[in-house]
């Protein structure tokens, strides 16, 4: 059995690029630079995007975790 | 009496391929890597489906277990 | 006074056919196999329904207790 | 000072036809046979109204106590 | 400074006519017979407003205090 | 660095007139009466807005904190 | 490996303008004053903003942490 948790993957994709959806149709793809056990997120570099396209370009952001639908630190 | 908990079928489809439903019409396909107590998947070589047809690939996912609607490991 | 709770309703209902309702009008009816203290459920031989027409075949489901409406030992 | 409290009106209300009204415009009407402290229900003989209609008769029913709008056992 | 707390508005209110907003458009106007400390609330003699007017007479009703939006004394 | 934290502009407000924006449209605002430590308010002579405008009175309001959205001390 | 936390990013921001995005397409800018460990949110000269437009000036402002999307520190 493999005993890597979800957090093992978040800690992995530190200083990798991320996409994170949140409620309400809309995306941030950026720099993942820290995060916590809320799921609270930082971004540098951070977009957003709708429908995949980019619609404005927002720095350093600090997502909040209960309102994230999912992380994908692979685009 | 069986006293198989819900947990154990997710750890039991670690390995496998599942569905994951979330809130707002959207589903995830891909390989069950890793799961923890609120929920939280990781799938892997993800799908994402509208309508039960594939509208993109998004490869690692960390999916929010709070905004699951279910997690079907059989198909 | 009866002691009864709706926990023991859920246990008695295992090995049984459940109707269950989840927020955003879908419904899932399958066999009863497993549930948790969050009211998490698994359901075997899983239909999805939307107004009780069967849309989907699912097999295993691992239902989220926090957004299901009800669910209904007796259909 | 009358230091009854909402849940021993559940008590008293234990046998007797309650209306409860869940998020999204549904009512269930039933005889209330047991209830736990997270408001979570159980109705018998239920029916699903919508409108003030009865659109479905369910039999016995756990309703999500999350999603309750508010119980009334007069009616 | 003043040291009274939101529960002691409720606590004087007993016995008095509120009206109640719940998500969702709907208001309840009755008299509070009581509260706990998650707010829920009974009402007796409760009717149920929508845009102002009164739609339907609900008799006693537990409301839940998670979907409350706000408790008014004075009406 | 500066100490202050959120609840201390709550409390310097008491006895002033604040705005208060809920989920769902709606601003009431009032004279500050009291508050508690789930942002549960009290307001005194409180209006009910809707874009701005004032579309009734409301008097005394117990406005539930979970369902707010801001609080603003100086309108 | 890096072991700021995304705390560590709201506190840096102290005495600096933010963009805070909530629930319900609002935006609020403001200097940061204050943030506690819900991050709910001080903002002071804030303004509101709908599709990046200020639609109305609104002074001190406290937002309830709960219905935050995000805090970004850069605009």
């Amino acid at each position: 059995m493999n005993n890597a948790r979800p957090f093992d993957f978040l800690n992995n994709a530190i200083g990798k690029t991320v996409l994170v959806r949140v409620k309400g149709q809309k995306e941030y793809r950026g720099t993942l630079k820290a995060f916590d056990v809320h799921m609270n997120l930082v971004l540098d570099e951070a977009e957003e995007l709708e429908n995949e396209q980019v619609v404005r370009k927002l720095g350093v952001l600090v997502v909040r975790g209960d309102n994230i639908l999912f992380v994908s630190p692979s685009l």
